[in-house]
């Protein structure tokens, strides 16, 4: 069963907006057994949603649609889908009280644009949306055969509609064989060495129904296995069998055998071992930290963290001495362990781990140039501490700099 | 000029990696003046990737494509355009010194997959990349009307090519007319109010030829102005002309006029004025930090910050005290008030600004349930604090609290 995704708003062309919604929705469509063949960003154009629309329902039978259903102007549609579909708009009053309610809870002024919204195509099946006031619409072509969804492009809205509206008639109106995967985060190798390194095994995966897929980002690759089934138990037990023999020929690599981030990844690990966690950090800025609370559940492992971007405060709040930081300055291996040590002992916690050094763009020296970052993690076996290079983007030395000290967290307390 | 994008691979079909790349490169082909008319991703199948090529080629005179140029096996992206061009592939002898280079200089093993991505289509022009190991590709078709361009998915050696490779060719290529825009950040409104409010104004843009945007996010709306013209000194009086008009109408709900983020407003606005900042947070985890400090430059206006998660935190690095913590609990005005006080205080800056609240989605009760944040901010005028409630998803807590911490700095700062 194939789909395809259209999501619309000059905001993605013009790069002003990133499209989340898609990758969003391509997860959880596959999960249900949708397989997305095709994802297309348009404009607000009419002329542009009708050409999409027919391509695409000229390939699939499914079309989900997001955006251009909101009040202002520029949001138009509503209207091109229900010329599309040869139908006129309505006033749903149900809708409209919703709308009315939604306003009135919130304390705002309702506006003659927010009653337009509750006008809807009289050919689609209203999709209730409680979050906002842009309805999601189902249409269904040649008896069923085809369908169409749109949604709001607000993602916290669209997934909700997805969820409880899209999602259940998606399993009631086809029956579809299931697609299992198993996705293994593997930090601190690149994607040639992994493929390398299993690449016998990796050329008998097709003779065994099991696709591969890897996706690199600096410093990590994700391998995913998966299969396609109509017995969901048969999927299921192809691609176990071949997480296994992956485990076996590349585990040391692995920091995650599910599909998840590595703040999850060290929440899970640390809330199984009962251990505690606390960061001291410099170059990162308090990313580390707002990686692991970002996760659900983080409070029973983490217990804070101490952002020390001026040297006063890795003084006087990690206990850094001052003779460590003239000698050596701030980023150097001898504070970075000072202020692992000192954020173990003062935060009261199993393992914290250190960062100091030079983010960028600026600030870079002959001796300290752009790029050095040293780390420190203190644990009930010591203070270790390395010294890691990047190179020259401020973004991406923070985002290696988190992974290195997430991961390093994982080994630690594995 | 009109361009097309297409994303090549599975995980953004499947949703495993969100598509960054066309947002990136299509706010950088809208200050080149080249208008990005639809963004496609398509599999790492080449029969895919040829009917995507055929039909944007169809539409447009300039493609761009990302992604399946990696070593592993499902990249066939340059194989595909060499079949695709009618040509075939040759080594290509500078680039596999290059490679053999890039890999001695890291100390990593160059693998047989290595040596094959400098195995280059003979008809295209190549496209050096000093980031990775594998190279972009620039093709024309009939005598230079049309182009097509491949480059590695990984953000950052896409963006690398891009900057220093491809766009100074588009100049050279295409003379075209520049697109002038302005991006205004406003926040604590909503789209439809903000509509309403300049609905006058708004409805006379078209005939002075200027367009507008509204680009919503939880608890923000950018508002995108812009106007296309062969004279760029024309184009950009007529959208100053509307921002001025603008800001008349709507300037209290702005907070930056910039096409730039909360976290890089507040860092322009305080270095402007000269002014530090800390943060004590609770609920944020260090997420506000984490947007500060993201900033390039921020050094000179944040300090550092105290993520008390723990209570004895709180008491121990900002001099809660116990009384409000068992009077009151943790998530309540009075501690989340002595928070940004002792913050303030002992980080020595002149605005700290400090969180406490459920995230959620467990830990909430009756008194207070998921969604509740108190919010402090505590400055030269002395402390203020309100209360907010943004519902259920952790996700969307922390980022309106951050959202409304940063926007508060802004207001109080300004």
């Amino acid at each position: 069963m194939l789909a395809e995704i259209i999501t619309i708003g000059d905001e993605l062309l013009l790069g002003q907006t990133i499209d989340t919604n898609s990758a969003w929705m391509g997860a959880q469509l596959s999960a249900h057994g949708v397989r997305v063949h095709r994802i297309t960003s348009i404009s607000d154009e009419a002329k542009a949603i009708q050409a999409a629309l027919d391509e695409a329902l000229s390939r699939v039978d499914f079309v989900l649609m997001t955006g251009g259903l909101g009040p202002t102007r520029d949001d138009i549609t509503k209207e091109t889908l229900a010329a599309y579909f040869d139908t006129q708009l309505v006033m749903d009053e149900a809708i409209l009280h919703r709308i009315t309610e939604w306003f009135a809870g919130r304390g705002f002024e309702m506006l003659e644009v927010n009653r337009h919204q509750a006008m809807m195509p009289q050919a689609c099946k209203v999709l209730v949306n409680p979050r906002g006031t842009a309805m999601g619409m189902w249409f269904e072509q040649d008896a069923g055969q085809k369908v169409v969804v749109s949604m709001p492009g607000i993602p916290y809205e669209m997934k909700g509609l997805m969820l409880e509206e899209v999602l259940p008639r998606v399993d009631q109106h086809w029956k579809l064989p299931t697609r299992y995967h198993r996705t293994l985060l593997t930090q601190g190798v690149g994607e040639s060495f992994l493929s390398q390194l299993v690449w016998d095994w990796e050329e008998q995966l097709e003779s065994h129904g099991v696709s591969i897929a890897y996706l690199p980002a600096p410093g990590q690759v994700r391998v995913r296995l998966s299969a396609v089934d109509f017995d969901p138990v048969v999927a299921k037990e192809r691609v176990e069998a071949e997480v296994t023999a992956f485990l076996v020929l590349a585990g040391n690599h692995v920091v995650s055998d599910q599909d998840e981030g590595l703040g999850a990844a060290v929440v899970r690990l640390l809330t199984k071992k009962k251990l505690t966690m606390a960061t001291a950090e410099s170059c990162t800025g308090g990313a580390i930290a707002a990686s692991i609370t970002s996760v659900p559940g983080s409070s029973a492992i983490f217990k804070g963290s101490v952002v020390a971007y001026d040297n006063q405060i890795k003084q006087s709040m990690l206990g850094v001495s001052d003779e460590a930081l003239q000698e050596h300055g701030a980023v150097s291996e001898s504070v970075v362990r000072q202020m692992a040590a000192g954020a173990r002992e003062r935060l009261g916690v199993d393992y914290a781990v250190a960062t100091s050094g030079v983010a960028g763009p600026g600030g870079g020296s002959i001796e300290k140039p752009v790029g050095i970052v040293w780390i420190a993690l203190s644990g009930p076996r010591g203070v270790e501490s390395k010294c890691l290079n990047f190179g020259n983007s401020r973004t991406r030395n923070i985002e290696r700099s988190v992974r290195e000290a997430l991961a390093w967290i994982i080994r630690a307390a594995k």
